[in-house]
């Protein structure tokens, strides 16, 4: 059976099934229901923000959060992250345009950000991303974002439970989008959360959620339907508490990876480096093609022959300087709910194996 | 306890507790599993169509729909009708243009829309809805699409079950939208599907509905967050059982409410007219401000007071002819599982008093 690639965190059946019957009890299932306003609160506990916004999906949240904004024309994202921004934006009146990544961690580099402000002229947001289980240099990033006037949002999607600078990922940003889906460590099935401070945006983003106007009507643009269901929020909530279980195996999982795969030359971990605390709930090696004799595309084949699922990572714009780098080297390796130690120890003798018969073809031509 | 206006159809807890135990076994929770390939087989066959693909919710698979036909610039809607389709189309590259409704019945009058396009000008796609649990003039509205060379999409949303001109409400357009809200009598919590039978443009919609690309890929504009949860689709299927069932109930509280509306004076029931079968989901009532001596408003604050909600009808664009009349004039009342024929007679008793006493406070003014 095929090994996957994301979290795939569920709570116990009778747990599940316990939290359903009061759904059905109450015949409340979507529109606000009392389970999405408990696990907004906690949400609003964990990240420590005022507003925490539950939504059916992260693309939805990620779209509502720009039209919330107002941000109409050219918003500055990173060259290498989630493509669910990118393809989000396209629904709204933000224009994309893309700055480098700092190639050791794939976070926003944000010299490289100010000078593209300046080159690419008329900016009128910065959404920054925090990703792979890492974060990028918030603080600095929203330093920038007052300098010059502008609005800032972050891309938090696969962030939960990340720290940096002493405060959870997800509180920075004048708004930020946390994603709980399958894939990810927080697992509401496909739900996600806008989290902000600012109680004029929490309101247009509440009407714009939703028809049915939950809070003080405001007066929006356009509205959609982001509603969360019942029952995404109760996986949610039984997700959470089991959030400190999850991170540690997650933990354990990374550590195992690290060892094995930095002892095979041209494969390395990219280690989260800024955040204090990481959620672990990925895992992406770079292999650098000249030294392993092997492509990353020639490994991800390799590693599919043996029922192992590698994902490469795509650059949103592989013509910048990173994201050509990226395009070619990384690659994200299963680490999950269904992932055992004795898996990591497979995977990583499979990439041993493959390396090594790569240099041996390499030397034997 | 407030009786609200809704379907509110649920399968029993036992019979969800089964599907949502399959689900747990096979830890496949969203992006295409097997109970929405079954949900999506079971639509096509219900709908008559060649591909059902199923959304999270209604919105959704409209702002799919437009985008998936490539609609860019000027669209006729309906000036009455679903606020969901005007919403959705705001995310989308089409521009909304209102033409007026039959008054009688709500559906969109197909000469005003002969005259509207020719009046309007440049317009790039019709949008019909077939609403309150009636169908517009399917047949006559695509052979003017036809004419005018123009694509022809549907808002289907609220029509599930209704037949008209022999076929069933959904496989009439190039593309058709139908929801399965709480509200919607067939219930899969907030999902929708969205039906053609056109192969290209049902691999544009699954390309467009998933960034994981169920189907063959084929170039999109934008890609979407749309996918039905197993949760959803199992509800569904539940759902699509009971139909019949529940359609039944509906049909003997539809007369119910007739029989007791249609005789007091300046209130009468919209009857659906055109469909051959009716899925009667919705009942709307008109209340004629001069013979009943009360204004519609005034009419759902009484009721309100009663613990009845009604739902005024706004219209999209209330200075069009037919929209400054509903507006004025038409309401929604409860009707669905959570409705017994004892809460219509109760309901009917209440609007009778509250226009006869009206009349005697008019009459003694």
């Amino acid at each position: 059976m095929m090994l996957h690639v994301g979290q795939f965190n569920l709570p116990s059946r009778e747990q599940f099934e316990a939290a359903m019957r009061g759904i059905f009890e109450r015949r409340y299932y979507t529109n606000q229901g009392p389970l999405t306003r408990a696990f907004e609160e906690r949400l609003q506990s964990e990240l420590s923000v005022k507003h925490a916004i539950c939504v059916t999906n992260a693309t939805i949240g990620l779209m509502m959060a720009s039209e919330a904004l107002g941000i109409v024309g050219r918003v500055i994202v990173p060259a290498v992250g989630n493509a669910t921004l990118a393809n989000a934006l396209r629904w709204c009146r933000a224009e994309t345009a893309f700055a480098d990544v700092d190639m050791a961690d794939g976070q926003f580099d944000v010299e490289a950000l100010d000078a593209s402000i300046a080159e690419k002229g008329n900016v009128k947001a910065i959404i920054g991303a925090n990703s792979w289980g890492d974060a990028c240099n918030a603080p600095a990033l929203v330093a920038l974002a007052r300098a010059h006037r502008l609005p800032i949002m972050f891309d938090s999607s696969h962030g939960f439970g990340c720290v940096v600078a002493g405060r959870p990922v997800g509180s920075f940003g004048d708004v930020e989008v946390l994603s709980f889906d399958a894939a990810d460590i927080v697992n509401a099935a496909g739900g996600a959360c806008v989290a902000t401070n600012d109680d004029e945006l929490a309101a247009r983003l509440r009407n714009i959620r939703s028809s049915y106007g939950a809070g003080k009507p405001v007066d929006v643009v356009k509205t959609s339907n982001g509603r969360m269901s019942e029952a995404q929020a109760a996986l949610g909530l039984l997700s959470l508490d089991a959030y400190h279980a999850n991170r540690s195996r997650n933990r354990a999982l990374f550590e195992a990876y690290r060892t094995g795969l930095n002892s095979i030359s041209g494969v390395c971990v990219v280690e989260p480096r800024r955040a204090e605390l990481s959620n672990h709930q990925t895992l992406v090696c770079a292999v650098d093609e000249q030294v392993a004799s092997l492509s990353r595309d020639a490994l991800i084949a390799r590693l599919a022959e043996r029922e192992v699922e590698a994902v490469a990572v795509r650059a949103l714009d592989a013509q910048s300087r990173s994201g050509a780098y990226v395009d070619r080297s990384w690659l994200r390796l299963p680490l999950g709910a269904h992932v055992c130690p004795s898996d990591v120890e497979r995977v990583c003798a499979l990439i041993d194996e493959a390396v090594k018969n790569a240099r041996m073809a390499g030397s034997l031509a």
